[in-house]
């Protein structure tokens, strides 16, 4: 007998590495933050010595939840400006309430909650892009989910930096704090090409090729902007990443909405990545991505929420469902985008995405042991013929029961181990009353 | 002091009529099922003694949800075909499958498990199609929910009768038995144009007419049923109702996801209703309802889930959602479809649709007491800027704490009152393992 951290024995486990397979009554073995194996429930109590047993008799346990794509700390302005057109949400009511309240207690504060409500819906691994990055990194590191965090680049001075040297110089100072942290990742996070000049640009290129790291930026998220640079610069702001060399392996390009054919070609040569925001994308009306295109083309494509603020939750199970009717509505073929391919997306091409596809993203031996567990057994999820189906189109986000991250189980029977869920209550409480009360 | 049965002490109420009001920290009264008025809570105190009071300090209180189109029996397919066309999942898939399993038990069993599932998640109201409405009324009334039961009628047999007079007849016979009860009401429910010949519709027309009852149809819900209609009969399907004078105040189209710019005109001209079923379109690929278009061409327009077996599921809160960010996708405009109109799609629009504009769909005093109470102090749900786009965008089914039909309380603190759960779970569960094991 091998002993060994834990066992999590469990009704179905779903790797998405392999693809298409379904392991029934198995169990999970973890020793030192990662994955053993996935093996008979039998076999495996004759093999291992676990310290901690875990019987999820009735549940589904898939690879941690990856939010390709957040502003963590803008749960704080959820739901402040609904139905609203994008330009006019932005300009007229999410800047100005970003310059009158974010500071390091807001960014304190907001990610909290979002760690908070990304846990309790089945996310393990979240993607950043906000003001403030050395507090998103130290409260995502302090509540032990895996967090990449973005070193935030504009043109425009901010209560975080004056000029896109400064954003940068501060973000590397941000990246070389957690160098070597297992959880903690930094990726470059220009805004968007309408928001960061060439120069900037260039030098992130470099500094990404230097460190190994990606580039995090929102792309072709609505029509305007792209009508706005063609008339400023004669081309497309694709066009002009790809000029600059950005649009490569390293990008991850957030929206991606209104793409020509050429450009989806193009795009896939590339080798970047891009992070698909269905309900963002409906809710701000921004356009369509074309995703089964973009997919069958061979681009690797993730999946995220947004901002609390244009979505308005950060939840991954709820988006992946999202993902799944929007694509059959957009391509007009109901089987474009089963669930085992939104499932993909919202794992393994997300931790791709990253970077991070030898450390997460499946149930893979020797990857990190982040993983989910769902409760199958209500009334909203009976009967059931297949668990994939149902996770992605009938279950909802607190049918969640449990959640590690490299092993660490942060979120237990429903209860959060590492946060205090009242105390964040009570600090989202007091923010509420101090912005609406202007 | 006027004895009463009981106050509702709310931190939010949401009438829907008038229209943008929220009244905070208010009481309803309820007596003898039906709604008495709302009133400041201390005023409430002074003035009624009430034999129960709820303490709802964290909720907001609004109109049940009305469910205009579903298929209740259907949950125990739930899942069992997904991600295939709409002419592959009905003739290989959900047809096979209800020739084979469909009779009384099978419906009697999947309607409970559909109702314990719509009280969960604040439906209060449902509309229903399908084979033996006789059970799914016994199953209805026996629940306490209110519901519209179709008498379905289709030119084929099937195990509900034979031929449309057998249909008819047999459905006649359900609607003579709830006559004059407060919860079941009757409606005509020819399928669809494709499956009802002329001279039944010309019967249920006149039918109608004389009870004064509406007619419940599946209408423009592809292209190819249009197409091929066309191809037959020279006529698209709606302008064929027209012509036989089912285009009226009476009928509920469901569906219309193929309108032209004349056929929404005329359609608004006939007074017929919509039933707008945002998810089902969306995961079948069946086409996109062209809502804003509709309301302001003056139609109104009702939400429905359609069946679990392509939903995946009956939630009318999830559905509002979806309603409002297709709406906003489809239309290219942030802001139409406003939390506060799909929440009055999701009661007062449905109600009316369903001829029950004077009995439920708002919180107006002598309307019978329809109310769904959910709880708004969770993490997902923090800060709350506004409630009623906290409610559609925010919110999830799980926070539904309470549901009254006309005063009855049939969700307490999240238990089912007139349902045994556990025992609709084991029945569901045994469906299951009878029909994926053929």
């Amino acid at each position: 007998m091998q002993a060994i951290d834990s066992l999590i024995h469990a009704r179905w486990i779903v790797p998405v590495e392999p693809d298409a397979t379904v392991y029934e009554q198995h169990s999970l073995a973890v020793n030192e933050g990662r994955i053993l194996e996935i093996l008979p429930v039998q076999q495996a109590r004759d093999t291992y010595s676990a310290a901690v047993e875990h019987d999820l008799d009735q549940h589904l346990l898939i690879p941690g939840l990856v939010n390709a794509h957040t502003h963590a700390a803008m749960t704080l302005l959820r739901g402040i400006a609904d139905d609203l057109p994008l330009e006019e949400w932005l300009s007229r009511h999410i800047w100005p309430a970003e310059s009158r309240w974010v500071n390091e207690d807001f960014v304190h504060d907001g990610t909290q909650l979002a760690i908070a409500e990304m846990l309790r819906s089945g996310t393990t691994c979240f993607n950043d892009m906000y003001f403030f990055p050395d507090v998103t990194a130290r409260v995502a590191a302090h509540s032990g989910i895996r967090a990449c965090v973005g070193m935030i680049v504009l043109d425009i001075p901010t209560v975080w930096a004056q000029d896109a040297d400064e954003y940068i110089s501060k973000g590397l100072a941000v990246h070389d704090r957690y160098r070597g942290d297992p959880l903690i990742r930094t990726l470059f996070a220009p805004h968007a090409p309408y928001t960061v000049s060439d120069k900037p640009l260039e030098h992130i290129r470099v500094l990404a090729d230097e460190l190994d790291i990606g580039i995090h930026m929102h792309v072709h998220e609505t029509a305007a902007e792209i009508d706005k640079a063609v008339e400023l610069t004669g081309k497309r702001p694709l066009a002009r990443l790809q000029d600059l060399g950005i649009a490569s392996p390293a990008l991850l390009a957030v929206h991606m909405t209104r793409l020509t054919t050429d450009e989806i070609s193009q795009y896939a040569a590339s080798g970047g990545h891009i992070v698909h925001c269905p309900e963002s994308n409906m809710k701000l009306a921004s356009g369509l991505a074309p995703v089964a295109e973009l997919s069958r083309a061979g681009v690797n494509v993730a999946l995220g929420t947004d901002g609390a603020a244009s979505n308005n939750d950060l939840n991954m199970l709820g988006e992946m469902r999202s993902a799944a009717l929007l694509g059959k509505a957009v391509s007009g073929d109901a089987s474009a985008l089963p669930a085992a391919a939104v499932l993909r997306m919202a794992t393994l091409n997300g931790a791709q995405a990253l970077g991070l596809g030898e450390q997460t993203g499946s149930l893979t031996p020797g990857k990190w042991a982040d993983l989910t567990a769902i409760n199958m057994d209500t009334l909203e999820t009976r009967p059931l013929y297949d668990p994939v189906s149902q996770l992605v189109y009938a279950c909802s986000r607190e049918q969640v029961t449990d959640v590690w991250v490299a092993g660490q189980h942060l979120l237990k029977e429903r209860r959060l181990t590492t946060l205090d869920a009242n105390e964040i209550l009570e600090r989202a409480h007091a923010w509420q009353e101090k912005i609406s009360h202007v």
